[in-house]
């Protein structure tokens, strides 16, 4: 058994079949499973049933490859690649919200792949009321030291669900009476828009911005006014701008 | 004559007293000036009083440090840092906000650090139509090729102006009209201050905040509502979510 940092991306690294399996069952949030190409024997079959169970992304790669990141030779096969930090679920964060009396407030980010961006937006929605924040399981960065260190202790408070399908989770958040606002440079300015009441703000991607399926899933699609000659805002910027315009319309309500 | 770009802090590094005394007279921002401990000829003189007349920072440091900072044997004793990118003047910022019949809406930064955060700084005012940046000579992040790269373009639209004293800048300012707002933890909440009409948004230090000589220059101060259990917010999104608080007002006044 053999638990590591891993410099690149700052995950847990898991190596050895026992290990890997005891880290599945402990409840483990493990972001990426890498298997040895061709090995089909018992033990790793039972791996990999568990991964499916939980949706873990699965690579199958060469004994060199494997070697190197497990960076020990005694592998066994198997590479697992576990969070540094836990996630929450979504229907905690609605409890957290019923608990406090206060209408849900969720951001969900579509695709933020910079750590530092990813850190600043939990710091924001720990500082703006946000009952927590929702990211995707692929194409995405999760909850890496990085993340931990630039939310500057907001881990800790704030919690971070990892979803399949963001656009999924949408549908079944509208089922219980949310409403979602998507950042969109051709959404309606902000500040003629309702943000109160229970609402998921839906941010995108740092370059491309939200997916057309996530997009569709919205109930509205709302703009930051930008005069400037450049593209957009960093995307932790936009955010806590966003989330601040929902604050404001719900500080006037009071 | 040897110029080229220094690794750690991405800024021009020009070795050599012609090449150095050139950059001075061609009117180029010269972060800092290093010389060698002890080298007091005429020359070295030259460069040195042209070093202060123009406010640059000066350090006597020994040879093996110079020769390292020349990354070249062949420095003559004098070694200068210069600004990856140019600087503009408080002046030209008010005259842009003349000529676009606007009231004039500056940020300034008291002793921002992470290049980054500067940079998001930039493309946030640019967006915000602010009509300039301004940052002081000491303890701050100069413009960097980090800083030009985050601000993603905004740095060749947006100008910056690099003062020697904050406080003096916001004195001369506020006999021109200008009405100060320092972004402040303890301050009033920024939905109910007046943050309309010709007006300087004072951001701090990611860590202290705005220094006390700074803040008591300021008419007001103004805080971001916040419910958290962490300290604060990242310095960009801070300034981001004030700036668009004024952006609103004026909106709204329209």
């Amino acid at each position: 058994m053999e638990k590591q940092r891993e410099e690149s991306t700052e995950s847990l690294v898991i190596s050895g079949r026992n290990a890997v399996v005891e880290a599945f069952r402990s409840g483990k949030t493990i972001d990426k499973l890498f298997v040895l190409d061709g090995c089909k024997d018992g033990p790793v079959q039972t791996i990999i049933r568990e991964a499916r169970k939980q949706n873990t992304i699965i690579q199958f790669i060469s004994k060199e490859r494997l070697s190197q990141l497990a960076q020990t030779g005694n592998h066994q096969g198997v590479v697992a690649y576990a969070s540094a930090y836990e996630y929450a679920t979504v229907e905690s964060m609605l409890e957290a919200a019923r608990a406090k009396g206060e209408a849900p407030f969720l951001i969900l980010l579509d695709g933020i792949e910079d750590p530092h961006n990813l850190g600043a937006i939990i710091r924001t929605a720990n500082q703006a009321g946000a009952h927590g924040v929702i990211i995707p399981k692929r194409r995405a960065v999760g909850l890496t030291a990085t993340v931990a260190k630039t939310s500057a202790g907001a881990l800790n408070y704030t919690p971070v669900a990892k979803v399949t399908n963001l656009g999924a989770t949408i549908d079944e958040l509208k089922e219980q009476g949310m409403w979602f606002a998507c950042a969109d440079m051709d959404g309606e300015i902000m500040y003629r828009s309702n943000l109160t009441g229970p609402m998921g703000l839906v941010i995108g991607n740092e370059g491309e911005g939200v997916s057309r399926l996530v997009k569709e899933k919205c109930d509205i699609t709302v703009s930051i006014p930008m005069v400037g000659q450049i593209d957009s805002l960093n995307a932790s910027v936009a955010a806590g701008i966003l989330a601040y315009e929902i604050v404001r319309q719900r500080w006037e309500k009071k």
